[in-house]
């Protein structure tokens, strides 16, 4: 079927070619000129044929609510927009409400896989109506991995529904990262060990751990022995700190994801921590430990 | 080759099957008369050939030094005992050094894989010299996955280096573990959420999270629909306290594994929390906030 | 002077006793006729003399928002509003503004102190205009322990200050009363301490760790020997939640007042944590783990 | 009364002041000829009377232990040998029956209260024989802070429970400062709060978090705004590391004191974490997620 995409980033673009590469037509549009197909959403608008099916690929947060806006200007009664950005699942029932009143339907997709998704496919989550869900079912088919489809894709239920699962998707993800990071840690502490990466290697294949994750892992450490080229600084794109949020919210203990988000905040603290210092300070006032003066 | 292996429970009735399916002969030795290949230890190493592998696969701790030192009388210069169970890696020296003594060899294997090992393979660390690996490794070779050996066995490093790895191993599992249940556990709290277990299907293929863990829990949600025939009561064995224990050792922050290990402390309290009724009394000391009496 | 006093709760009744005590005239009002001095919000603004301050001190939330609105219309330019309940720092704002468009001053206070307050003075941490302060200082003084003005009371910025310091007291109190509880967990937990409560005791005087907290548990334990008459239900009531939330919101790592809130959210799951479910499901799923049926 | 005090550091010296101060007649001895009162531990002893009783205030482990060792030589049947170090628990046993082998009797003493305990006199937690705590108990009543003795001294249990106790202490300690700094982290986070210094010291007074501690932050920021004259780097003493240990031997959920120790392991990695960068490298691999190289 024929789709519109906006967006052909990193992301979007592989998203394009995996469905040109499964006989869909795909019309992307991109503000970037080199890239895109049109030059603009209106002349999107006016090359798809209606009613229109529109991937929204583009950042969370403002530019995604800026092109659901002007989408619900550009397209008309009966299309159909699918976000299947990292946006945060509160700002889906906004985005439905603004379409829904100009008679346009609204999906929100959480799409996993990164750069390799490509390839391997990319495991889809899907919040919205049945028959909107329907509809897009050709592309989703075409997106997830080959297979049965309910291993790669699911309607997780109404709109805000595929965010909320790609959200959780991601703190589980920063648990895992951070588990398989403190493991690494210990093996490269102990003397016993002396070979750290054939270990972490010989974990991909039956072993009760064995994960994506640690293939890549064990790629990381192919590609840059030691990590020796790389520093601890880690940032974070929302989705951890989201899931913590709703962990608070629903009452739900969270302490290995929590634990996660905190370690990529405190990698960041390049003037340290004030907590410890606060510490330190303390330990100095009592006992008159020693400490260690700022910059020494 | 020939293997005596010691203990035929789950893991080793599992193990000689695989071993005497890629064609190695293995003679089992088991206290109960019902599964036993010979009668005695004495005769397990009158049947074995010399110079003599020996497998050992029984509980950790006590069963295990007993095992050793009965090889150590009951075997001759030459052999070779490997251990295969979740024996602590600091029993491992004392096990070498009381088997050198008598001249036969020793080697430390993690063995991974649980039940699915029969068909899959068991990912493998060894530890232990060069030439007593090399000796052992058909066996070796038997047991892991099919594929490459990097994929599935690793010599880790001297004697220990084996248990220490699974140790490892471990500890990370109940990372992961944790990480999928606090995932579950708010997809079941969030109402948007109108298939939690397909969601989880969903995240089987093309997704970042993707695992055979993620595999087993869909598996185990399929069989036992919102886990409503399993309490949350969640015993341990040893490896996850061992690996916080070395954590501390080389001063690893080790905040994920140690909140799983201590989350499963805390769901065997069947008489509540002392800090948590320590708590509550001081909400009710300052603050006359209400609190719930015991029993009710 | 003269103070109009909304809320007359535990805190309100016991706030009054210690002002007029301090010999200021105050007028209270709540919505139970045997209690208030007045029988509506409209007959306590006429029976203060302008400009009048007014003390606002009921529940946070829709309670506080909605004696504010009524407080705008009932009050005229030039008074002066303090809401001195537990509100959320982010209510301040907007309350300021409604007031601030009237002509109606603002001021948040946290107050810290719980039923002692009324003997001991209550620990005060203001936010707002400099010139209200001023005027309301002579309630502050009545209210806050005798002594130095700055040891128990602090104007600690602007609009919104107030309840931010008393929200991170709050968090600081989740992480004290923890600790503490874990300490007494593990002297309960060691056979070779004989005298629990009586260490308890001995660390109130000297010791580093000693403060109002620890004075209190050993009261809780004179009074309630081993906390037998105590659940480990435990409750929160916001504070908690807001500073982990403000702790992500700042990249803040808040591992310890995180894993004292989530140990109540924890201590709430009568039928069992999910996520251990998950967990003790994958053991059984891969390990043939004995599990706990449900219920048993 | 008479008593022999082996070690005159900061502890010792302070501790020997206090002595004094209350009537009691010190003989020291020290190593460093300018602070003993005895060339030799051989004439400490000759300098007693017997039935003679010898406090030790030396380092932990191996001093602690070559000091037990030579006292057994030196002193006499009857004699009794108080550790008031901070020995792990587990050393008390082997102490005391070697002393006991002698006819010689054991203390273990706690002994908390840094250098402002001189003053303030030590809070102290013993474990011994009730006899031999009642023949020192002068040291004690003189040692510990005036008032009633069970505010300050405590007989915790036989022979290691008053090394478990102030073991427990310690790890109280760990999560209080932690609680407190996370505290002070977030309040100058905020730009709310215009004085991070004022708010602590108005809490210092009539609040909840009233605390020793905090009065000593309080201090340290008026000694070092900002706590800008200090770093992160914390270091331990072992007696956090113990009581997480101890936890994980009985099973008692420490997360609280756990996060604060593995937080003093973190500001001491002056090239990064690795587990860290195992995370970054990770999401570097699946979603070409920009990462900083090392060392930029």
């Amino acid at each position: 079927m024929q789709l519109g995409l906006i967006g052909l980033g990193k992301m979007g673009a592989n998203m394009r070619e995996r469905l040109k590469g499964a006989g869909h037509e795909v019309i992307g549009y991109d503000p970037r000129p080199e890239v895109t197909d049109v030059p603009s959403l209106d002349e999107l608008a006016a090359a798809l044929q209606a009613p229109r099916v529109v991937w929204v690929m583009v950042p969370s947060g403002a530019p995604t609510r800026e092109t659901v806006e002007k989408l619900a200007e550009a397209l008309s009664p009966g299309d159909l927009v699918i976000d299947g950005g990292n946006s945060r699942y509160t700002d889906d029932a906004p985005h439905a409400e603004l379409l829904d009143a100009k008679g346009i339907g609204y999906i929100d997709c959480g799409v996993s896989g990164g750069v390799w998704g490509l390839a391997n496919g990319y495991g889809l989550m899907a919040g919205g109506a049945a028959e909107h869900i329907e509809r897009a079912m050709p592309i989703f088919d075409a997106l997830r991995p080959e297979g049965d489809r309910a291993d790669g894709f699911v309607h997780a239920g109404p709109v805000g529904a595929g965010h909320y699962a790609k959200m959780v998707h991601n703190g589980i993800e920063y648990g895992l990262m951070h588990a398989y990071g403190e493991g690494y840690e210990l093996l490269t502490a102990e003397p016993l060990i002396t070979d750290v990466a054939g270990t972490l290697q010989a974990w991909t294949h039956g072993t009760v751990i064995r994960s994506w994750l640690l293939d890549l892992l064990v790629k990381a450490l192919q590609e840059d022995p030691g990590l020796a080229e790389i520093s601890d600084y880690t940032t974070d794109s929302g989705e951890g700190r989201w899931t913590v949020e709703e962990a608070i919210r629903h009452s739900v203990p969270a302490n290995v994801i929590s634990a996660a988000l905190f370690a990529r905040f405190a990698s960041r603290q390049e003037s340290g921590s004030p907590t410890l210092k606060a510490v330190s300070a303390l330990r100095n006032q009592f006992g008159g430990h020693s400490v260690k003066p700022s910059g020494s």
